[in-house]
């Protein structure tokens, strides 16, 4: 009755055991399975629901949630607080996925959802990129040099031949450490820093991962030429009123969300009626020569972050901390042996008070 | 920015430490004052919400949270597995709490719940008797003699003057064990089994806790006779269809719910109408005398579960763990130095690949 927890280091510790590449190919394989079995009738994911504040600083920690009927369920609890980095030294999102057994309530694994959520949102992008890019495309351009960055170019490219990347951030730091960042798995590719319209004109995939201000968007404006058959994978809006593209661009597109209600409160699709968006990922996936033919014009895919991918990748996390005896036990809920007396490992002590 | 765990046997070490009594009356101080504090521009608790399934077992995993305003947050996941007992030997409800600070979204700590619950839902009654229950009560009946009954007696023998608990469970070996299982804070009381009608006619106070089905109530008829000016805490009814008590009684009591909502739709209250419901049993710890009158006749609390009363307890857990030094703590969340590298830490191995 013991809960794996994957600490920091244990979570680093069977990423080097696995190797990045091999988690990120293993993680893409998995997510696309569940895309092409998904059905409403077998995953639950409740919209997710939170706390959000103003005191003493702005943030907010929300809950989501995802059960898969006869396997079992998953929350990630998920934390924003936009000015930890600045007051605090801490990431502005700090995260934990839990994992429960559906047969008996268990509490089956711990882990940080740091790691697991950039990952997870590469391989939804990879998915994508997969699915509606022109073929042949080998130019990634990266609006925002991030953390989401990092693991959008890392997921990409083990589904795509790349030759070249072009990234831009307003933030020249970011854009210049980007190269070293991803230098452990970019191998020979060639990452350059470039002025925004250039990176929005050179891309054949375009991922858009920014921290544009509520009310700023979009990035670049509706006229900005781009190439044709351009993919998007739009991972930046996960608010009302933030939003990376422009509307014009959104509805000459081939739009699919990740999560049709969600992306129109939250995501691109905020600038679009539900009749102007395309089938979500999943119908995509199910479906892929019916869609073939799109890869053709400029497709964008709304990724809001959905709680089946947290599902995915906390499984296969754990299943390899299984394999590799990588992890922590604790024996972190109380089993008496006598379901009737909650006190029971307490008898010795209060009888000697 | 570890992450304090008090696993199963951390709790045991820190309850023999502060000692049971000590806990159950620091419980009931601190749930007092925040029942007496509370409101709800500084207290949010949404509905409890979760996954439901009957197979391959019949089950649910739900999630209670509590806000309290410039504090904390908590997140209580409660697993409820019927099955549990005959099929794997687990108690029905494994349950585990969750504290994150809201001033950065860090996961503050992680405890087992079902001490914690039982130590609460005990507190509550306990100040629900407080105000409610006639002058002199010193007879304590209990309807149920499993888990809950364990912490009613404790919590009520803690703010009433018992002389005498009478108990009726309808498994034999239940009602034969109470006696033993209570004995390390009962002290001198005398705790006899009992008819299920002697319980209730004898009854100063009288709790009900069972696991009555789903419309097999209620537990006695409305024609059993009652002492004038019962006090009756209601803690069994936690599902739609499921309640303990006749609708009669209730229609000629004061009702006192501790979520008035919650308690409409899983509680006693089911079978009232809401203009037959009292005021909230925070409302009735802010004005006692207001209701102290109430005390000559019939009142109920309908006990159904309040995510505050967790946040209290696990507050208070919380700060003995500080101040005795109890607990386990682990770096669960992944703090990178640099906040736009995800894979920082991997770098070497990754290059190593």
């Amino acid at each position: 009755m013991d809960t794996l927890l994957l600490t920091a280091p244990d979570v680093r510790h069977l990423a080097r055991e696995v190797g990045l590449d091999a988690l990120m190919d293993a993680l893409i394989d998995r997510l696309d399975e569940a895309l092409r079995a998904y059905d409403a009738d077998t995953v639950e994911t409740p919209q997710r629901s939170g706390f959000a504040y103003a005191k003493p600083y702005p943030g907010l920690v929300e809950w989501m949630p995802c059960l898969v009927r006869d396997a079992h369920a998953t929350v990630k609890m998920v934390g924003y607080h936009p000015e930890n980095p600045g007051r605090v030294g801490l990431p502005t999102i700090l995260s934990t996925v839990s994992a429960y057994d559906t047969q008996t309530g268990h509490l089956r694994a711990l882990v940080d959802g740091t790691l697991l959520t950039a990952l997870r949102t590469g391989a939804a992008s990879a998915i994508a990129t997969r699915l509606l890019a022109a073929p042949g495309a080998s130019t990634l351009g990266l609006l925002g040099a991030g953390a989401q960055a990092v693991t959008q170019l890392h997921a990409i490219g083990r589904v795509l031949d790349l030759e070249r990347v072009v990234v831009y951030d307003v933030d020249p730091r970011a854009e210049a450490s980007f190269a070293e960042r991803v230098a452990p798995f970019a191998g020979a590719l060639s990452v350059e820093a470039a002025p925004l319209l250039d990176v929005v004109a050179e891309a054949d995939v375009l991922c858009t991962a920014t921290s544009i201000p509520i009310g700023a968007g979009p990035l670049f404006p509706a006229e900005a030429p781009l190439r044709e058959g351009v993919h998007i994978n739009a991972v930046g809006s996960d608010f009302s009123g933030k939003f990376e593209l422009p509307a014009a661009l959104l509805r000459r597109s081939f739009v699919c969300p990740d999560l049709p209600g969600q992306a129109l409160r939250e995501g691109e699709c905020q600038q679009l009626r539900p009749d102007e968006i395309g089938p979500s990922l999943h119908e995509v996936a199910q479906n892929a020569d019916a869609y073939a033919a799109e890869r053709a014009r400029a497709t964008v895919f709304d990724s809001t972050g959905w709680a089946l991918e947290d599902y995915v990748a906390m499984d296969l996390f754990m299943e390899y901390a299984q394999a590799l005896g990588v992890g922590t036990r604790v024996p972190i809920e109380v089993v008496p042996d006598d379901a009737l007396d909650p006190y029971e490992a307490l008898h010795t002590m209060a009888l000697a008070r």
